[in-house]
């Protein structure tokens, strides 16, 4: 086509880790507004079904095929939202919406495109730990589906350098199931053995799982694909409680442990 | 005091980016079921007033005796609710909360402390602009109000090496007129001039500004204290349209650009 219809419109919404109680007035006005649905399957799972509003499920791996097909229906003039779980910015749709946009024809272009951020994994899993990401801190993915895995191995030797905190996104799957002891192998040459490592799934959900354990001890096998990971620096703090899980956080002079 | 009094609570509570349209049901609940409310004035600011609920507004050097003062109220008994902009936990209270317990009488340990998690500036800013943040980050605070220049410094060019998209923090303050332009000529030197650099301020606010510019043209001029900065990679993109503002994005094939 050479030019869009008038009035469509991609938003690519934000659901949060899991919780309703987490998700935005904004991303459920976006959701409410929009004629058609598009995205993972389990995340569309967790809206209420509505009528004269149509449902395409995608599975996973299909990012760029998803995105062009909802810009394709908002060119011809829908109303069309993507959703995603955590925030759409981060290791997620927004990217790969934006991708189309640049690979496709000159009407995408002409779009209104929104993007709704939404409370992402790593905030969530912090939050249930203390405060680990209080200060300087980097967001990685471990897959290499689409970047070398020397380059991640890298991107983790400079963080770890650097004194980062790390937010690991897509520690394991089917497909990787050694990157991330070879993550952790890695880091352990590089930092102390008692560095807080926060594995957390479901964080603010019912089946929340959240465990803290020392770097010389963490294990790939504690984590699946929903898992994100938190490694903290030589300067994180545990604070012991009893009764109660410990808090893992940064402390706001940094560098001390350097 | 040897032991809390029992009931008391402390909830440190996230109120995302600014629009009302960003926080949480979660948010507004602990606030509401606060009998005291702690924080920087302008964030309580945004919280309409309400009988029976004290407020204790406290300048933003203040972090460690204002989280006491929380605790100590908590301590007493009561629920109390922190207020942070943004989320807690990424440079805001949550951290000096952790801080004050594990320097604080052991009571506080024992205490209920509880951590929402809400929208941080830089993920925000992010989707006004597209998706800079769709891959590997770092978040990165510009202070050096609690950790040495030359530890900024360092963090940077490690993060330009590795290939990090990287969103800078509280990049100027009346206390700290230079360092965000040493950032940027620091980062001139390790990325070419092409990369995008998009200037955030009240994102999704009415009086938002969103603006892009290649790092060989940024100034810190461009920037105040409740700026969000978010610097491409060397695989960043951007994505020209007629009449509408660029979208900037991170692809989803990191690597290719080094």
């Amino acid at each position: 086509m050479s030019a869009a219809a008038p009035g469509g419109r991609l938003t690519v919404v934000g659901l949060g880790p899991g919780s309703a109680a987490q998700v935005t007035p904004q991303a459920l006005e976006a959701v409410a507004a929009a004629d058609a649905l598009y995205g993972y399957a389990p995340y569309l799972a967790r809206l209420p079904e509505r009528e004269g509003q149509s449902r395409h499920a995608s599975d996973n791996r299909e990012e760029l095929r998803r995105a062009a097909a909802a810009l394709e229906a908002a060119a011809a003039g829908a109303q069309v939202a993507m959703v995603s779980g955590g925030d759409p910015g981060v290791f997620a749709m927004a990217a790969a919406v934006c991708e189309a946009i640049e690979a496709g024809p000159p009407a995408w272009r002409a779009l209104e495109v929104r993007v709704v951020p939404g409370v992402t994994a790593m905030l969530a899993v912090a939050a249930r730990a203390g405060a680990p990401l209080g200060h300087d801190f980097c967001a990685l993915s471990l897959s290499d589906n689409l970047k070398p895995w020397e380059l991640v191995e890298t991107r983790l030797r400079l963080a770890a350098e650097a004194g980062f905190v790390i937010a690991l996104y897509n520690p394991v799957s089917r497909a990787r199931p050694w990157q991330l002891g070879r993550a952790f192998d890695l880091l352990r040459e590089k930092l102390p053995g008692t560095v807080p490592v926060v594995f957390g799934r479901a964080a603010g959900r019912a089946d929340e799982r959240i465990a803290v354990v020392p770097l010389a001890e963490a294990r790939s096998d504690d984590a699946d694909m929903a898992t994100c990971i938190i490694i903290g620096s030589a300067d994180s703090r545990v604070v012991a409680r009893e009764g109660l899980p410990p808090l893992v956080y940064a402390p706001r002079a940094a560098g001390a442990a350097r």
